[in-house]
């Protein structure tokens, strides 16, 4: 449970610092379409890349480091990972990423009031400083619900097809512990691919964590339930959307390859993630 | 069978949308200047290479992972590749970059809806969007398709040249599994080398499949037979260029280095892409 | 010692001299907006990252590679790092540093003395050029000296975290002598996600080193004790911030995870940075 | 003497496509601001980057990848390469340079031509196109010849310091084959320094086999002698700096380091370039 609260914490510590050098750190630094240009999108996309990573190889040993509910579901239906412990692991993982978030809001306070001041913006306004915690659908979907839900179910569905086979002795898995370098630079993929759509939350305690933090510091209804001009109480997409996703990851995993390897080898079993 | 299929719906499903990103995803992204600038480049070159990274990694125990004809072919040429696999491979290939492609335009519908919308342009006129599916030549070729089509003979003759090393163990192979990294980073690099000219194809059924996609959903004469201001019938190019290309990066490797290698060693033979 | 000094001074002439490359090297740079914007950040966050790598690969096989006073500190405290060698380390590092910025600044004094000229800037008034050599809090921070010394903590806390899991063979350490590429990784990650914020020194000798180097060549009160419009006397907080986050981070460490792996196997000790 | 020669073709041919990308390729390219701006850099650099990666995996198993007449006399002088292979050993990585540069010419000479009838300037008056193949001096130098020798002095002791480390199996050299991987990155590092001054040649072959091809085709004088307004007659400074460069770098690398570990343990001996 330690190691799942701190890999977790490693994780959102990172990943939503990385958010915030983009939004208010950096000099030029400004609203949206600045703050999510394509170098800041480089700068966002191997920050939490490499926040998976190290998150990985901080808790690999003792937890296995899911550092994310819909993984540990999906070990828990497609291997055997103990049900028990799936809800004690949830909590866990959300309580790492609230305190992180805590931690990050210290250290950049005092950037987020400067931009917001120089914006003119107050704070239950600002979407842009929202962003470094939470995320939130992008414009073009207006209002429609089913395009970011879809965007989470399929990006949570290649995170957990490409983390099956990664850890997958049977197939050709890494070796030398290069499995969390690896899984990390997935998560960087799914940033420069489907990033832009809904924030590529992907994992249920990273979105609802930090989104809890900002709703008790001042963000009000952009964090709860989470309404923009453009859509209202999305908090339930990147929570449901990776569950789903996450299943099917694995069982399609399991239905194109796992069964193949599986038939073919009676080798050694396919690892956990940080094994 | 299943397996090369799933390699390339995964290389596609994230190659795809890695352009996705850099055309019409992020809040800045415009018309070509913008979406292929410098650090949008970036984006797309290690979207591409991280996607064949996993497409590997994904199918690699299984079938080999070549997830691209031209590579079954020099590996039936000069690997001992067994011909009668050479079509069914080809197909599974084909279908796989043809969903994969469905899976990007259901995701990507909307972004690309408004990007047209803002853009005052018709589908059927937006290079644009189709430029998320499928490649088309540079303007500065100005018609001549001898250009584009020695680019894609030279960058597949390097992507298999560069294949042949990274998985001959008899020289200088990455070991621990590492070669599908490395085998992406060739991608990203010729990305990052060659892509400009024709948009690196460098493999029949990463072009011709989501091409046949675009075709069927309203994209036109752009799509097939690819047809732009300054140029007519593209799409049999990145069909050609890269099979004949990959024979002759096959042929260099081995009178240069195979050669040798072979005749100094009677050690293990070299391996699968995926091994 | 030898080999604690050049890693060191490797450390700081290929860090400092990206930062070089950022602010007076490439010909469209310019003052901080442009020099610290996104791209720029990537190749100073890159380029501090291989800086490490390197350093550790250099002096890895001999002194450990702690390369930063901060990291022999941890060492010390909490692996029994001989605390008779903890002050003779700190000379070799500091001096390295001293001398590598004096090499940065032999090769790049003709592009500081033509970017102060196009600017109209003394050198004692240049802050864009002192940044080549050392740190500063941002402009946000507004005097507040609580703020840069949290991030230094936070930082450095983090850096010996990730450091002791990356060496500690009984969690999931890279092997195959991978260890330099990912602590190196790591510094890059650090700076992606708290670099803005004070320069992310996180390493006493990289910045008092380089700092006193400018105090004899000219930058004055900026370089010691370090006085800028909002800020007075910043000079020790890149000294203590460190100290204090490194042992924070050893002792987090050691708390979730030591602890528990320690009591799990009885294997083989953790190794040291370079192993 | 073939695969030393395939190794530099491989070298060149991506490398100095990289710049063509940047210069010549990206819609949005343009003069020096916008082709050697941030973004476009970190092109270079990785290409440059990996164009090293693959030289050396395509011919390691070989002849050793030096792919540098620098790095062949520094085998000589420190590592007891046989004198009597150095001369063959240049020659055929002069020829792969020379032959690489007249592929990138083929395959680029659609855009070079178009650049510069948009920049309505002759082909030996194009220093802009002339970058694509060989390197020149920052302006900022204007005139000083000490300058550059002693950036290319710099860079390629760096380089050939860290080759010695990174393949010294006596010190904490990189396994499973991934030594051509942090070589490569060692390039990229380079560029991302000391790249500006002066174009990060380190390597004679790599700047007077393509400067010679420019001169064959039209470049003239800023091919050969290398005259530019601000300088004359560059053409031996990047063939004498490596030299000289090569051999310190090798020096302080055996001083510092090689004589510890050699006397420490009676182990393996170092390796070569591409074991």
């Amino acid at each position: 449970m330690l190691a799942e609260f701190l890999g977790t914490f490693v994780l959102i510590l990172l990943g939503c610092a990385s958010v915030a050098v983009a939004v208010a750190g950096l000099p030029g630094s400004g609203r949206q379409e600045v703050a999510f240009g394509p170098a800041n999108w480089l700068i966002i996309a191997f920050g939490w890349g490499f926040a998976v990573v190290f998150g990985v190889y901080v808790a690999g040993g003792v937890s296995g480091a899911h550092i994310n509910p819909a993984v540990t579901l999906a070990f828990a239906v497609r291997r055997a990972f103990p049900w028990v412990k799936v809800v004690p692991y949830w909590i866990a993982q959300l309580v790492g990423a609230f305190l992180a978030a805590a931690l990050v809001y210290s250290v950049y306070s005092w950037a987020i009031d400067a931009f917001n001041t120089k914006a003119g913006v107050a704070r239950d306004q600002s979407l842009d400083t929202f962003a470094i915690f939470a995320t939130f659908p992008a414009k073009y979907f207006d209002g429609s619900w089913w395009g970011p839900l879809l965007d989470q179910v399929v990006g949570t569905g290649v995170l957990v097809m490409l983390i099956f086979a990664l850890i997958d002795n049977r197939n050709t898995a890494p070796a030398a512990n290069l499995g969390p370098f690896l899984i990390g630079m997935v998560v960087t993929t799914i940033g420069l691919t489907f990033g832009p759509n809904a924030g590529y939350a992907i994992n249920p305690a990273r979105d609802f964590g930090p989104r809890l933090w900002t709703f008790f510091t001042g963000w009000g209804d952009i964090a709860l339930p989470g309404s923009y001009q453009w859509f209202s109480a999305y908090f339930w997409i990147p929570i449901v959307g990776p569950l789903v996703g996450a299943v099917i990851g694995a069982v399609v995993y399991d239905l194109f390859i796992g069964h193949v390897v599986a038939a073919r080898v009676s080798g050694p079993e396919p690892g956990r993630v940080g094994d």
